[in-house]
């Protein structure tokens, strides 16, 4: 056992095996992450798998294998299961993840999935939460508070006629794309210190990766990759992007003095990264409103799942 | 991948390793496969892993790593939770099996409880169920039909004043014994052909094992090992051991030459181990009722988890 608890997936090394070995499971439980009317089967499939590859990538490990537990209701048919497998296999096939295992229970009354991802590591390279130290700069990938727009679309029962960014918000909180190439490509490239992958948001994930490098963080507003369209529905892009969950980008922090390598020879092809702040000396999680002006503390108020217990 | 759908548990050879690795996903779901008034907490961790090492036990690997997934109602307190993984603890630590990640979910309704567990093998020695041969005799471990009757006493709401024989069908069903050490000795010991752990009841697992080995089999009645004390409840022991799931031992078959290799050596501190028939090469499962009498085909009456989809 390499890393066990606290991570985005545990890692492993076979005893004589050439690499590490990552494991995760996660579960997607009907009324609490999902609305039947809402996912298609097909797309649940793909989100099912989408959520654990995401934690794998954010190890810097290329996913290899699954198992899928699928617990359903009565009512659910034989053309639903194939519908739910095609849409995990639109996702697993391109990337050679295989399904290789699994149970099917029956339900008394809501769909429960609970999927375990196994992926392997390049030349032993994984990253860590912990590895990030002050001085740090924090980078994130794509665009934030996209996933969390599309779900205000679905809640708002409003997705006829819908525009452009419209559709494109609903197909990331639909079907998430795992940064499996980027998270590899960022682990090889030896410059990353710390890594994971915003799942409840980053004001909820941001203070996980900090606790675990022993540091804090400066957060710069005006530097977040908003999903500006967003406000056309209602939403507010900045909250959206602080503290909307399952975007599944990837966070992580870069030595200063590697930032220009990062920049060179960051691949075009892949989604965009932005530099967004600092790891800090000084704990806890401050947020920079505007350029020379003052911090505030972030409050927490990304997804969490026990607010309620 | 070495085997992938269609055993107890999916095999691997992660690229230079030494031994080859299982994996295996059971899920238990409340009002399905327990009820929260049978099964303390701590008998619900421990049951919950014990179904997965017994997956791995039927491969002959030793049991190293599992995940946890959780899905939780409202009214589920912290304290349950740390019985269930005290309970749970109780068959891993001595086991030397460690809980490396999960993930904790909120639930609308009931509780779901998904265990993955990984194990390794000795000498990269594992047996599948595909490895019997017309010929071979059948054996099984321990008792059949004990789960079941406790399942029976739990149904019938009278565990009060319960005797000895109650009380150890009882522990059967609450706290199942995974074979780990029986399987991890058959597997080193060069002499077992197709072996598989009993999970829905002998006449829904055999056939499954015949499928895979492509033979037949017939069974003696006389030689099943039943719990005939189950008797005094009114239940019928020979259709407890032939149709009552969840006992948790192993079936495999041994070449008729290696029998008395296996009896002789078979150590006596393990649960006895007792021929119960042989595999043939035509196709069907067949019931002797008594020595010399006529066969009768064996009704698939073990659990099926989809008779009523």
């Amino acid at each position: 056992l390499v890393k066990g608890i606290g991570d985005d997936a545990a890692v492993i090394r076979p005893r004589g095996a050439a690499e590490l070995w990552a494991l995760t499971t996660d579960l997607l439980v009907e009324e609490v992450d999902f609305r039947r009317d809402w996912l298609e089967p097909g797309q649940l499939g793909y989100k099912a798998l989408a959520v654990n590859l995401s934690d794998l990538a954010a190890m810097g490990v290329r996913p290899t294998f699954c198992t899928v537990g699928l617990s359903l209701p009565r009512d659910i048919t034989g053309a639903w299961i194939r519908r739910f497998y095609d849409g995990l296999n639109t996702l697993a096939q391109p990337r050679g993840v295989s399904v290789i295992g699994g149970d099917l229970s029956a339900s008394p009354a809501h769909i429960q999935i609970a999927v375990t991802a196994l992926g392997q590591s390049r030349g032993r390279r994984v990253l860590y939460r912990s590895g990030g130290k002050p001085g740090h700069s924090l980078f994130v990938t794509g665009t934030l508070g996209l996933a969390a727009a599309g779900l205000k679309i679905l809640q708002s029962g409003t997705t006829a006629n819908a525009g452009a960014a419209c559709k494109l918000a609903l197909k990331r909180h639909c079907t998430p794309e795992p940064r499996c190439e980027v998270g590899l490509w960022l682990a090889q490239s030896g410059i990353v210190g710390a890594m994971m992958d915003l799942s409840d948001g980053l004001s909820a994930d941001l203070p996980r990766l900090c606790e675990a490098s022993g540091v804090g963080a400066e957060v710069h507003a005006s530097r977040l990759p908003l999903f500006s369209e967003s406000s056309r529905w209602g939403c507010d892009p900045l909250a959206l992007a602080l503290h909307g969950g399952e975007d599944f980008e990837l966070l992580f922090s870069v030595s200063p003095r590697r930032v220009r390598t990062l920049e060179a020879t960051y691949p075009v092809q892949y989604p965009p990264i932005q530099y967004i702040g600092d790891l800090t000396a000084k704990r806890g999680i401050y947020l920079i409103s505007e350029e020379g002006g003052p911090r505030r503390r972030l409050p927490r108020l990304g997804f969490d799942h026990f607010a309620a217990r």
